[in-house]
């Protein structure tokens, strides 16, 4: 019986959306993965659509259901091709509902959603509030979970799903603020002992009544031991790659013997969940 | 009537000391801390035993109850003179059972200990199974949160110490992993919008069967906004101080307008609490 296969190549994309433009978005998207051929491939938040939504009303009008949507369709057929997973940032809509949402698709099946749980800035008046949950994605034995841009500030999101098995987090990004989750994700990455995909944009947005914005790019993948794997630039597309050992991943136990995830003191953590 | 103060100076002192010479180590802590009068003051982890004790006895054998002990009274009359508080790391002796803890006192009277919750490497077979807790103590309005050396790996402990309202979290050290924690202690000020004193000690020890270990010095004080606001070098004693303000620490929210704690989602976090 062959032994299950433990090396993955995984991708992180950095793009520009351009706000509104979703087919010129999405055939950016295929000139950018057409020599793309990882295991798991991941592109920026909201990466059909730019993000400076003016209200709610106009979220609603450029959001997709799952997976009907243009995003969707064209996730399906990229995965078809690589026979590996996609994780994409895109506006979900459920009837009257939407959320800020990834698209998480495999081998030209869909596998689900993770909608957003901590909304930045203006997108709380955007976006309703969702449930998660927090989940990690299977597919040939690799283990992904996903979040999305701001729960990087939130040690527990990243937690939440390394302590469900992630070997790899994939974090759909449209970064704002200064360098804050490119550092954090190093230590993410180590406090968790998984690798980490950010896949952040670039270029600006300025959409009254929102202010100015301009995207961070500096996407970054990082591994177990809290370094940089590969980084893009400030600006421009980019296609970062790495590699990907899931017995790297899944042992918990640092030079010193201490295995970080058993020796948790569980019962002795107050406050941060009920 | 005054308004309550809410600038406070501290400082973290990086020293080495010498293993088992206890009043030689008291005696250059006095050399250090002559000219420091911070209303808190942070000593290293262990830091007038040394490090590596070779048996669970020989730890027994060196610590001290407090505050009747050697280190416990000298910290009782620094803070007598200064007014402030010192934390410090110690091993602590209760009957039988010996911890690796960290003293506090203010104002030369004792506030209580902190027993470190995760232990580093051989460690396990010196120490006593602590039970923490982790907690904050208060003085004259400044709210300190202790945690010792390998509890930055946990981002439980430093959160639950900001989810009970420190200002700063006081983390004695014995640091010799790369670089690491001097890395994540940057996270873990951003994450909580707290400062943190990193005082960690320098040289080396080698003591069979125990490995040489060379601890990595790089002291740091770290601010809200994930920046280093004073670092000490690799090697050599150093006395690092910065500006605390509790207006600072106390609001968590940020330019977006999200507040970080408020929107915490506690129920969406699964997995490590119980």
């Amino acid at each position: 019986m062959a032994s299950p296969r433990t090396v993955f190549t995984v991708a992180a994309v950095q793009t520009e959306p351009v706000f509104g433009a979703v087919e010129a978005n999405l055939a950016a998207l295929d000139h950018h993965l057409a020599d793309v051929g990882a295991d798991l491939i991941v592109l920026p938040e909201l990466c059909s659509t730019g993000y400076s939504f003016q209200d709610r009303a106009e979220a609603l009008e450029l959001a997709e259901t799952f997976p009907e949507g243009p995003l969707s369709q064209r996730l399906l057929a990229w995965s078809a091709r690589t026979g590996g997973m996609l994780v994409a940032g895109f506006a979900e809509r459920e009837g009257e509902q939407v959320y800020n949402a990834a698209a998480v698709v495999a081998a030209g099946e869909p596998l689900g959603t993770y909608r957003k749980l901590h909304l930045f800035g203006f997108e709380r008046e955007c976006y309703d509030r969702s449930e998660g949950p927090l989940r990690v994605f299977e597919h040939e034995g690799l283990r992904v979970g996903v979040m999305i841009c701001f729960d990087w500030m939130f040690p527990e999101a990243a937690r939440t799903l390394a302590l469900q098995g992630a070997d790899v987090i994939a974090h759909p990004s449209n970064l704002v603020l200064p360098g804050w989750c490119q550092q954090a994700m190093l230590v993410r990455a180590l406090e968790n002992r998984v690798y980490t995909l950010t896949a952040n944009r670039t270029g600006t947005e300025h959409r009254p009544p929102r202010p100015e914005l301009r995207f961070t790019g500096l996407s970054r993948i990082a591994g177990p031991d809290g370094k940089a794997l590969a980084d893009a630039a400030e600006q421009d597309a980019a296609v970062l790659s790495a590699s990907v050992d899931t017995t790297v991943s899944r042992c918990k136990t640092i030079a010193s013997g201490n295995d970080v995830f058993a020796e948790r003191r569980q019962h002795d953590y107050r406050g941060w969940a009920p």
